[in-house]
């Protein structure tokens, strides 16, 4: 039997979880697990709930749809590997660690290509057995330059791209395309030490812990809704250089944590931040 | 109107959630918040809800008693302060830190007394106003000592004891009249360095973590359910004192956490584990 | 025998950790513990030497003056407990913590008394039989308000000024009479989140992480040196009043560790940075 | 110039670090970094030393063996990448993470070859360039089991072999061969959960945190001196299998690192524990 995830987010209202586990009960659904949360402040409702069942679920949505308040986000997916595609530039830390969680089975995942404005990185993704799309933006505006990685994604229909340390801020236009599709990793704590060089920042402020930080991109560099972040201390021993080796391992863990999370629809984006159930 | 406390555990069976809320549905409740767990490996329901309303809540347990399984463990709590009595013996950073954050209201409990059988730390209590009693052990047997720490409990019915670093093993007669209902803090990440000197068998093991547990207190030393860890990191530089020195800061707040967790009604216990809604 | 810190910065050259040692070796001291860095970029050196010996350490500290560059900073301490007075406004958390290292030998100060702008923490502060000092800042300009301070100050010429959450911006005048000895303590993971209200800041760009900032204080906001920072994990479950209560945890905890280690004489400010021998 | 690493122990005397520096400057070395820790329990010295310049360090390691305790252990390195082999059994995430920073330069480290008792392995550490040798013990009894790896070994001499998740007990035989030289990583926080399973023990016991161990081997299984831990939080909702999924990030970080340290040179064996210079 599939496994399937409701995701449901609409204003409160009393007895919104007695009227979506009946939908499924009538329906003959067996709930596997079941997350809610209502944020106060605003008074909104979000559940994820995850169900096995032989009958078709569209019918609970419909269900919900004719029930609760129109301006409820009522989506279904089923629990299986999104198509993805992974950007990168040159550094081969993140790219190579969702290449291997791939491999291994790891990431609910399947990676279509990886994309690069440089070919150094070619060699590790084809060992991989993974199409290796070489896109310079050399000598390009960035409209051109954006046209020919449409052209290639166009090849894929990826649910999700995953920007591994792409090292190019995308376009309005390009992102739009993408709403809400697209994870990168910022390699600080977000949001101290936006834009260029973060790790140099950190050195300047001489900070005692640096960070990473997996966010959904939006048109405004550095400022989407933050996924998942994670830390390392680090002393007045480390260069710049040094701080930038070490957080590697931050970066690449959590950016297959974020992978993970969106992948399995355990992200939801509301008002520039994200409500998770792991 | 008050906040009251739902708990249920039971077989899991498909439809709990409908209808466990539509009980408190047509009852009129408010639901706050609600948490579920079903553990896969036993088939087993889990569910703690928040939820106000006027009417009484003790006639949705009685429903929900006529309706779920004969086995089905059902408990209605209100939100409020819980009763407690603190044990210590003579170190003053895990019973500092409780009365500290007692007295600026950020701990779901009325310390009602502490108990110690050294008299050491009687200004330190005094000064903030919590009667002390001192019941010593020097000359006596277990059970008469124990005797003497009931007749001072007589006088305040706590719902919960607290072992802020009471140095005492206690027998199990005395366990099992407040069975489930006494939280220790023990100085190390258990199940390593179970019994005395945890520190010292840590310096010598050579460890470059340290931890604390907090957990509920069972027969068996330090085998009890574990309700919260946590850890810091050490290294060659530390003596068993530096170790001990260093792990009060873990210690006091992970009791601090173990005992908001227990007194706010979070945490089930099950085959001496804990499934806890935070 | 008393313990003596020797400490050092000056531009790195060739021997040097052989010429400081020698001197302390004919003067017939031995060396506890010795802890040097160069930092490379600058190729400055740093050295901090505890160590015991019958004669009076000045001979040593003279002899190195005449000795190295002319422009070595060259610092003779005694290991002893020192001199601070406190600042608080109204939040008991940091303060109480302190309060307790203070009454158990925790920490290697001497608190003098404790000024606040207001007077509802005098009886946490008397209840551990320190002086309180209520200068309220109603209706007085800034300046005014400061010599107040000052006054109050004059009694016990402290070697170190503590702002366990005074909340209140000290003018650079203010600061220049105790350059690089007033530590305090942000309720941030700086530099994201400088000023007011961090933590609804935080709540506002949807942080997974929090976390609390001790440094120096310099004439501008929240910009000086950083001694120590810590974190905590946060989701979408806490408002801006729960990141507020659970950061009290890293904020005292971070702000104790801060003044053991500036108080032990083991933070050397360079460059708006920290190099930290621990 | 050749950076050089020199590494003393020995009983505690006065004038330690003032002969050894001596030695060096006046062969014309240039010190880059100095760590000394004294053992206060047992007074015994430690100091590495990076040092570069054109003549041979030997005459310094000579000149010190002549000055120093008859017992002290003197040890020169070049700072050079280490000849090592890796041992690996099925699980892909250890020995992976290692390759790819092999393949990009963060490992101070030659992978001279991998050793499996499977050969499941071999299609991931050949598309890394790197020889793979599947030595089966099926059918085998252990002594001939491990003649097969020496005489693979034999074509190699590694400084050190990396155990990463190696599921079999070396015999103390092969242990001696290698002694010291011997890499481990157990997939619990060590001392808990030693043995098989530890994901299943830690689960059973209900702990709220897990670790990794990178430890050396010797003749006991599992109690050899630590070089490294590290945790990641868990709950009630994680099986045994979701335990070890998550346990994967901690063992393969934890393992690079104490990979990194020992190649290094900046781990010390004393007693069972390490002295680490970072």
């Amino acid at each position: 039997m599939t496994t399937h995830i409701l995701r449901i987010d609409c204003p409160d209202a009393p007895g919104l979880v007695y009227k979506i586990t009946g939908s499924l009960f009538r329906a003959g659904f067996n709930i596997l697990s079941n997350h809610e949360f209502v944020e106060t402040a605003t008074e909104h409702f979000f559940m994820r709930t995850a169900f096995t069942g032989e009958a078709a679920p569209e019918a609970v949505a419909k269900d919900l749809r004719d029930t609760l308040d129109p301006s409820a986000v009522i989506r279904l997916a089923r629990a299986e590997p999104q198509r993805i595609v992974v950007f990168a530039t040159k550094e081969p830390h993140c790219l190579g660690d969702l290449l291997l969680r791939h491999a291994y089975g790891e990431l609910p995942a399947s990676i279509q290509a990886v994309i690069s404005n440089y070919d150094s990185l070619a060699p590790l993704v084809r060992q991989f057995g993974i199409p290796f799309h070489h896109v310079s933006h050399v000598g390009l505006d960035r409209a051109t330059h954006e046209q020919g990685i449409h052209d290639v994604l166009g090849q894929y229909d990826p649910a999700y791209l995953v920007l591994a340390k792409y090292m190019r801020i995308l376009t309005p236009g390009f992102v739009s395309r993408y709403a809400d599709r697209i994870i990168n990793i910022h390699h600080s704590f977000l949001p101290a030490f936006m834009g260029a060089q973060p790790y140099q920042q950190a050195y300047d402020r001489g900070v005692k812990i640096i960070g990473a930080t997996a966010h959904i991109v939006t048109d405004e560099l550095d400022t989407g809704p933050i996924i998942a972040q994670n830390i390392l201390p680090v002393d007045h021993s480390y260069t710049a250089a040094d701080m930038a080796q070490a957080g590697r391992d931050a970066e690449k863990i959590v950016l297959a944590k974020a992978v993970k999370l969106m992948l399995e629809e355990r992200v939801f984006l509301y008002q520039n931040r994200t409500i998770i159930f792991e």
